[in-house]
């Protein structure tokens, strides 16, 4: 049996509890798992790549012992950082019916541009679904209880980057 | 029996007719009904925080016969102003599916920030479901008819802003 | 302040912890809530009008400190019904978008029979959004395991009811 | 490695050019694919249920130079079948709005019965994504082409079943 | 300049101020309409097929003057019977999500049947996107008001037949 | 009888095999139709005005035959651009769910504007469903393919405007 390879692509600013279940259950579907940060200097992130980068490796240590994982940063298509990887299998976590037209958008164009690469989509438990990184900055900038939706070392590393 | 205070919360750019709807459906909920102004100074309202605020004071005018009411503005955490004035219950007008998905990720965590706030959602009625404060705009900017959609007294306001 | 009424309608066939969920928010919302089990026969139901009357009883128990409740059977349109008691206001869960759309219908339809009863929406803890009735059934049906579905006491009454 | 079983369960009355997109996308993703046909008899299916297996059972011989693949009738919880199996994953197609909102239930509530075994959602090519049994059998039944949306050898078999 | 031929299918049971909205915006887009009444009899309709005739060619009387019209019953496949009457153009209405994702199949699996024949979809006026055969028939079994849903002449005869 | 005109709006920035698909149904509803190009300068088109309606022009020559077509640049408010064409017919094409919502809204406006122009919606083939401009620019700029989403002269055209 070939090793087979996942991606898990995400911008992680920051890293929620809504990602780590969605990872959790990724680690189990495959022999080894990249996990894609895609660096997406457009959109002004909070946290600086390197930071993003960090949060994801401190957050997957303990998934270590159950699956080979690489944290990577990309900057390309993501079929082509899948194919630079040799990824076989793109995961993605799906939330809501607004996600799942957006994905419909984007699973129907990648599979024109490489149907080998199957997407194929997890959904977090029900207590996780709503967590939305995006919201969460809008919590931690207004004050707002956070330790809900994030893990206590990145409800720090929220509450420092905004002088909270 | 305690007074039950409720909150119906926007940002009035301009007050609509489905804003309207809701709010008289809304003072027959509860005892004593604010309205919160989202100051929202980030999205570039075109009125200012004093003539949002007017808009609504005018228009729930007929209203004060039912209810206590009470307009004011905030520029905290929905949930942190829902606990600053003693609200058992924040109001939305629901839509559509796509205000139904953001609706309910707000509530999960909302429900997480403080479970004795709830959250109860009316719907307007179906002529005035449509009804956008950023279409209106839209509409008024391009010569359009506004008058369905607005009370008289925003509609002139409104042409009067746009120099119409 | 005269009381306020609500009317939480339901088949309850049998009570789950999704209805349980709703009746602990709706209590906070009236000064009295009457819960009408609706007979339904045609659906032909697993338990008797006297078992689900019965079990939502046991299970509104605890919340009697809150609020009056009140438990009542019902047959006839759910607008006649809600005026017979008095309710100004009608309690629905929300879970998914599908419900969405229905109630949306009835809503409609219902503020055109009676525009003085409210309809509010409420939503679920996310763990309980996904507890449907008749999925709960064909679980226990299948022996599946039902404890985080419904109460205890429901539990052992849904095995009774079907041999296992 | 341990070997990794997937599980794709249906009804499959008749198998239709959607199941079999779906399929070719499963092998990808399990070393084992085992096809779980269910009874179904309430449903009152068309075809038999050695029918159904053998028509699952033709359909996947070019696929099993892929993927080692077994077809199973199951009549109990889908969860059991699965642990039965000692399958990890179950594959869903996902189509449209209407199965997610279905999916999401099922989901949770699986999740709540066993959490190890994930379900997994993979979406057909857009030209099967409207091919629904029901509907093909609709129109086979009122002498429509049905050519388009299942295999040849099917298209005899529902022709012959139906005396056309 | 051919002449434009357009068909709006339906079961009519009753015809209702839904049906009647979207009729008075097909005789715009069509040199002929015909509206083909679904013989339905697996459905047990409420209505006979002669009285649901009845009913439509009564309600189309006064659109005569705009457009060529024609009431037919049908009971074969909907694009052998557009086929049958040289319709060019299927006449749907939209009115909800679910419509939505049920015609969306529909249509593609038309547009497989026969991509001359176009289905194109019209939006009621929104207050009476809600009204449903279906739920007009409950509500007049239950004795409710339903002089909002259908017109007068069909809330008679809807009496009458229910012995109200 | 009259002549029935048509308008079909968009930005086209660039034109897609979707929009083709569209525009190639849209010509067998009318008997004439005009291809509105929205200036739309705040968006920041990557293709000038004249380039955009250039693609257009290009792209309907094959239809010519079919049906009389205009292509003109607006800029005005949608409904005055159709009156001033004398179209009593807007088309739209409909993809998702999300596309439905914000069409539903702008219907119900559009009607309550001029409810002699009726908005018709067109379902492009499931394989065109997904293709969005949007999209097509980001595969674009990161050197995906774009070939199988817009025809050969723009794919040309875009790699030429992007420096590719």
């Amino acid at each position: 049996m070939a090793k087979r390879v996942g991606m898990y692509p995400g911008t992680f600013d920051p890293l929620t509890n809504g990602h780590l279940d969605i990872m959790g259950r990724a680690v189990k579907l495959v022999d080894k798992l990249v996990i894609g940060v895609a660096i997406n200097e457009a959109k002004g992130p909070l946290f600086s790549l390197e930071e993003r980068v960090e949060m994801v490796l401190e957050a997957v240590e303990p998934m270590r012992a159950e699956c080979e994982i690489e944290v990577r940063p990309f900057d390309n298509l993501l079929m082509h950082f899948a194919e630079d990887i040799d990824a076989s299998v793109i995961i993605r976590g799906l939330r809501a019916v607004s996600d799942f037209e957006y994905e419909f958008q984007m699973v129907a164009m990648n599979q024109k541009l490489n149907d080998d690469v199957e997407t194929v989509f997890l959904m977090a438990a029900p207590e996780y679904q709503a967590v939305a990184s995006r919201l969460v900055k809008e919590i931690a900038m207004l004050d707002g209880e956070i330790k809900h939706f994030v893990p206590p070392s990145i409800e720090k590393r929220l509450k420092d980057k905004l002088g909270k």
